[in-house]
């Protein structure tokens, strides 16, 4: 059987009562995450212009946007989810294959269960069935597809939008073939957008168009039957080198949701060793930011490569300074959505401390380690080694640490009880009627009301 | 300057006067062309589901779609417009790249000009600064692009509808270079796609993410200012050879509407030869199809790498296999969209001569070249060579070529009265102060009232 009917087979026949229990409690756990992440960006200037731009073309607004009072089309719906949770970059991923997988599968889930009625266990299997099939589209072409350029959260992650809809549709396994071929054929995100509103443009529009062929496929519009692995289909196009087997691979049984991460630091992942660091020291020895004379970091040499920016004045700049990561940590004891606003760049104590770091790499330390050492003016100094930064596979972020991270970033939109009501609702989705319920609940409108 | 600038600036600034009068006149050409396949192709299947599965989430239905009484917002119009005129394979095409051209720039663009004000000369200018882009675009990255396996009607044809549309909303420089960029980060589309509805589903997304892209940088989305060229740009991660110097060499003054080319036929190219004999033997000796014993063809070897399909029962498959050319043209004296059904494949009169088709791949012909036998019952022989097909580029349609090829195709959903009102607006499209009139005589409910 061919990979895209196998994993069609699979999408279209997996029952939540053969998700083992850990996986279970893993999609409430992305889920959580997603939702949070969703709130914080909700009212970003990219999810603003894209409303402003494409809103005029929405059609019968039968979903909400989360964390918004604009109701839109369902697609569109898609797109302004996905755009809104990826734009901090403070969504999940995984080193397996740099995926941020939750955003283009939920963005499309809720946008559908927000005009459609989905159950709660419903909906959480087919988010676990969709997360499987863009996980496993990933890794058969990870990592010669993301080296090249490709933006692999769009481009893999259409697949986990139209089999995560097209579960929810009940497509037939012929429908689901055709399905995914419709998203192979739209696979797109490239990773020269990096630095723009591009970037959280690929998972929005990633869910908005898998959702579609989803839709397109469940009437009858047909699609080559072989776009993950044909001549011409999605791997030998997109990829130098791929390993089909890896789409089918202990199908049911190996789940990729084991493997995801959740980041306690809304920047690039290899700067958080370096800002927990940071953060310890701030904390233990209560240090002033006007007394920090110097900072010296020795980081691992990948730091330097992706995350050297210097001189900066922008809030997505910061995201990619290990500099300011230090500055944030010392400074605020603390690096949340505030610490990564343009204000938050510009703060004159903020940006004395960030023009005190150095930066030396060093081969021995992972991407998990970072050594960090802080001089005063009267001499004194003082430093921290991080082992294994809080986040990553082996350190994970508690329950409680994603409510904390939840709730901060919700904290944006929604006052604090309303926040806790939607978490609550997250948690417990397995056990809702109808998933709609969770989605109004972010609207700020409603609570309002 | 980069290129994708460069192309920016050319593409906003370019004027109407500038353009000489042969390529004016070569892009009413095109327009004739391409709203004739539109027409033919506006009942297909393909459109059909299409609406089916997307017009309940189609925003205010401020645009006719050609040949067809739903209305649409101007998106979604621009995809089925896309849809329909690709459906039949019959749409202009290059040996250059071999992108079809006009479908993704016009698709969209008569879709925005339905909902908006347009002038007859801002769309024609508009439409060969979109053409320029695209072909440009295409020309840099082919063949490496299209051989590995991308339809370049979809991946390169989203920069002409970006640029089209940006261009009629008056972008500015700046607004242009995110328009590209955005094109770039959604160009998409796989050959795996050939042979299913999947395939003219290409040219439709490409002019609807054009368009889209063109709206979103005019509200200041941004993008990566190099997306053609940038070392993660569409050009290095979607090709493995390019030049890029083919986007910027000769603009202004070199233009590829100059090599456009239109189809006698609705089939893959490398079968016009045959049919063009055919069809010559069919008239020179009044041949009645019972009568023929045998036919014997000798084509250039790449007819039977592309087009060698025998044992058909499908229209679609049809338009892959020269034996059904030579068996139409023998048998009806003709090769329109009426032999390219279902039905005409079936046909017992046209099934039996193609059964008596055989073909030999001979290196000494050219793709334009055949030579063509036939055997009668009685023993009589009759050949026919044809030295240079008609259609390519040495032998392009005459414009009254591409009236009475207009009329086949919009004999399908207009009265042959519409069907020639439309035409003259075509020709005439320069004088028109509001080109939605052009479109508004495509719907049959019009024509009905």
């Amino acid at each position: 059987m061919s990979e895209t009917r196998a994993l069609a087979s699979y999408v279209v026949t997996g029952r939540w009562a053969d998700i083992p229990a850990d996986v279970q409690h893993e999609a409430r756990r992305a889920l959580v995450n997603y939702v949070g992440c969703a709130l914080g960006g909700a009212r970003d200037e990219a999810v603003e212009l894209a409303l402003r731009a494409l809103a005029p073309f929405s059609g019968p607004p039968t979903a909400a946007v989360l964390g918004r009072d604009e109701r839109l089309d369902p697609l569109h719906a898609s797109l302004m989810n996905g755009i809104s949770s990826h734009v901090d970059d403070f969504d999940d991923t995984t080193p397996q294959n740099y995926i941020h997988p939750t955003s283009p599968v939920a963005s499309a889930m809720l946008a559908y269960a927000s005009a459609n009625r989905v159950t709660g266990r419903d909906f959480l299997n087919a988010f676990v069935l969709g997360f499987e099939a863009e996980s496993r589209v990933g890794n058969a072409v990870y990592p010669a597809h993301y080296d090249v350029g490709w933006h692999i959260t769009g481009s893999a992650g259409i697949f986990g939008a139209a089999a995560a809809i097209g579960r929810l549709r009940r497509l037939s396994e012929q429908q689901m073939v055709w399905a995914l071929g419709l998203a192979a054929t739209q696979a797109a995100g490239l990773r020269e957008m990096f630095g723009s509103m591009g970037k959280a443009f690929h998972p929005g529009r990633a869910a908005q168009n898998g959702y579609a062929s989803a839709i397109l496929a469940e009437t009858g519009f047909t699609a080559g039957e072989r776009g993950i692995e044909g001549p011409r289909g999605f791997a030998a196009v997109q990829s130098a080198k791929y390993d089909l087997s890896k789409v089918t691979a202990g199908l049911g049984v190996d789940f990729n949701l084991r493997r995801n991460t959740y980041k306690p630091y809304p920047c690039g992942i290899v700067n958080h060793p370096t800002i927990e660091g940071a953060i310890e020291l701030h904390r233990k020895y209560a240090i002033k930011a006007s007394d920090i004379a110097a900072v010296r970091l020795q980081v691992a040499p990948l730091v330097l490569d992706l995350c050297n920016q210097q001189g900066i004045t922008k809030g997505l700049q910061g995201k990619f300074s290990v500099y300011h990561g230090a500055a944030v940590g010392l400074v605020r004891g603390q690096a949340g959505l505030d610490e990564y606003t343009d204000a938050a760049v510009n703060d004159p104590a903020v940006k004395r401390v960030r023009e005190c770091v150095t930066a030396a790499g060093d081969p021995a330390l992972t991407e998990d380690q970072a050594r960090i050492e802080v001089e005063l003016t009267d001499g004194q100094r003082h430093s921290w080694f991080v082992e294994q930064s809080l986040g990553n596979i082996h350190r994970p972020l508690s329950d409680r640490q994603l409510d904390d991270k939840f709730r901060n970033c919700a904290d944006r939109v929604l006052p604090a009880s309303a926040a806790n009501a939607v978490l609550d609702s997250c948690w417990r989705i397995a056990e809702l009627d109808d998933v709609s319920a969770l989605v109004d609940a972010t609207v700020p409108a409603v609570q309002r009301a």
